[in-house]
C-alpha cells in the first residue's frame, strides 16, 4: 500500500492506472476506521482493479460548535487496517493541500440538504458535497463507496453526481452493526459505558418500527409516536430528530409507501448519534 | 461536423476519442457566433486533436429582469460558421437535458463573484460556474477556451478549476474587436446605429487609459476620473461600473502595479455592454 499526501502525486498514480486500463474504486473516509469502513473497502476491492482510500477530517463539514478538534484519530491503526482490507493507495492530504490560501469554491445541493441532519447541522452537506467533488476530481473513480448509515449523505452525493454529470457510480453499502445492534461509528468512542448501553434503544426501536411496517402499519404518525415514546424512555437520550421520509427524495410522508427511510439523530451527553433503516413495502 | 443534443451521446463520442488518445479542446458558447467565438475555435483546433463547441443559452446565469428570452439566436448560421472554423462536434442540449426536473446542485465561487459584473448581476456567476462545471464533466476537455472580454468570467472559472481540482487547462484568448475598436459581442445586435456609434467611447477611453499608464500614470483615481468623465460625455452612455483591479484576484487597487484589469459595464438604452483592457507595468 502506498501513502500519498500530495494531490499531484495521487493524480500521477491515477493517470498511470487509467492508461493501463485499470478500474478504480474509491472509499472516502475521515479515518478512525471500523468494520463499516472496511466493508466499503471489501466491496471496492471486489468490484475494481485498484482501490484508493482517503482519510481526511474535512473542516468545512463541521459547524463552529461541533467536534472537529476532538474528532478521533488513529492513523497508525488505520493504515494497518486499510492495507489488510485491500487498499492500494491511501490518500492523506493536509488541510492546506485541500483548501489552500484563497480557496473560494463551494457546492450546494438545495432542499434535500435542509432537512434531517441538515437542519441541526447547517453548512454540513455543503462541506460534504464540496470535499467529495474535489476528491472525485482527484481520484477519478469508476465507483465510489458510501455507508448507508449516513443515509442523507448518500442521497446528497447521488444528487450532486447526477446534477453535475460526473462520470462515476455511487455504491451505497449496508450499515454494519455491533452484535447487539449498535451501528458502527467513529463517534461511538465518545460514549461512556452507560451511554453506550442506552444507545441500544436506537437500533432496537428502529428494528421494531420496521417490524410494525412489515406487520401492516402504514400510518407514519403511529410509527413516529412509537419511536419518540420508546426512545424518550431512555433517560440519557436527547432526540434531535426522528423522521420517516421517501428514501430517494427525503420528502416527508404521511403514509408508508414504496421505499421509506426511517432516520434519527439522538444525543447521548454531548455525543450525537445517527441511525436509520430503509424499508420497502 | 456532428450535431449532438443528448449528454449520453456526447459522452460516448468523448470516450471513443479518449480511448484513441485524442486531446480535446472545448469552446463553450451561447451561440450567435462572431469572430470572437471563431478565434477561440481556431486556438482550440491548433492545440488539440478534436474540437467540441457547445451552444447553450444557459437560463441559470440570467437574472429575472435580464435578456434571456430575447437573447439573439441564429442556429443555422452558427452551424455553418462552426463547421468552417474547424469544430468536430457541436453540442446543442435542450434546457431540460441540462436541468432536468428535480435539479438541485449549484457551484458558488465566493468573493470574486460579488464585485464588477457580479454586483449588478447577482447569481450570474453561480449560473456560469454551474453550467461550465457540468459541461467540463460532460466534455472532459484537455483545454477549454474563453474570451478575455468576459474578464471576470475567466478569473471565476480559473478559480473554480483550481479549487475543485479539475484536470484541465483554461486558455484565455484576446478580445476580438471591430476595425473601429468596438469589442465583438452577440449583444451588439441590440444597438441602434446611434448607440453603436456612441459605444465606441468605451474602447477609445480604455485605450487612452492604457496609454496613460504606459506614459507613467500610476494613480488609479486619476485614471478612473478620466474614464468616468470621458464616457459620461456620451449622452447615451449610462455607466454601470468602471473599475481598476488586480487582474488575477480582482481586488481593488489604489496604485497601478503588476497586472491590472481596467473593466467597465455601460448601458446604451437597455443594452448593457462590457469591455476591458489588461495592462502590465
Amino acid at each position: 500500500m502506498r501513502t500519498i499526501e500530495k494531490i499531484s502525486d495521487l493524480k500521477a498514480i491515477i493517470k498511470s492506472q487509467k492508461v493501463s486500463g485499470k478500474s478504480i474504486g474509491f472509499v472516502p473516509t475521515m479515518g478512525y476506521l471500523h468494520e463499516g469502513h472496511l466493508s466499503l473497502v471489501k466491496h471496492a476491492a471486489d468490484e475494481n482493479d485498484f482501490v484508493v482510500m482517503s482519510i481526511f477530517v474535512n473542516p468545512t463539514q463541521f459547524g463552529p460548535n461541533e467536534d472537529l478538534d476532538k474528532y478521533p484519530r488513529n492513523l497508525d491503526g488505520d493504515m494497518q487496517l486499510a492495507e489488510q482490507a485491500g487498499v492500494d493507495v491511501i490518500f492523506l492530504p493536509k488541510v492546506s493541500e485541500m483548501y489552500p490560501e484563497g480557496y473560494k469554491t463551494y457546492i450546494s445541493v438545495e432542499k434535500i440538504t435542509e432537512r434531517l441532519c441538515g437542519k441541526s447541522r447547517p453548512g454540513h452537506f455543503r462541506g460534504v458535497a464540496t470535499v467529495v467533488c474535489k476528491l472525485f476530481n482527484i481520484v477519478e473513480p469508476d465507483k465510489a463507496y458510501f455507508g448507508e448509515k449516513d443515509a442523507q449523505q448518500v442521497v446528497v452525493i447521488k444528487q450532486m453526481v447526477r446534477d453535475l454529470n460526473m462520470g462515476l457510480e455511487i455504491v451505497p453499502c449496508p450499515i454494519v452493526r455491533e452484535a447487539d445492534g449498535l451501528a458502527l461509528s467513529s463517534r461511538n468512542t465518545y460514549l461512556t459505558k452507560g451511554q453506550r448501553n442506552s444507545a441500544l434503544v436506537l437500533s432496537t426501536s428502529l428494528f421494531h418500527a420496521r417490524d410494525m411496517i412489515k406487520n401492516g402499519e402504514r400510518r407514519v404518525n403511529a410509527i413516529l409516536d412509537y419511536l419518540k415514546k420508546n426512545i424518550s424512555s431512555e433517560e440519557a437520550a436527547n432526540i434531535d430528530y426522528i423522521e420517516i421520509v421517501d428514501a430517494d427524495t427525503l420528502e416527508p410522508l404521511n403514509v408508508v409507501e414504496k421505499r421509506v427511510l426511517i432516520a434519527l439523530a439522538v444525543k447521548f451527553g454531548t455525543t450525537r448519534l445517527i441511525d436509520n433503516v430503509i424499508v420497502e413495502v
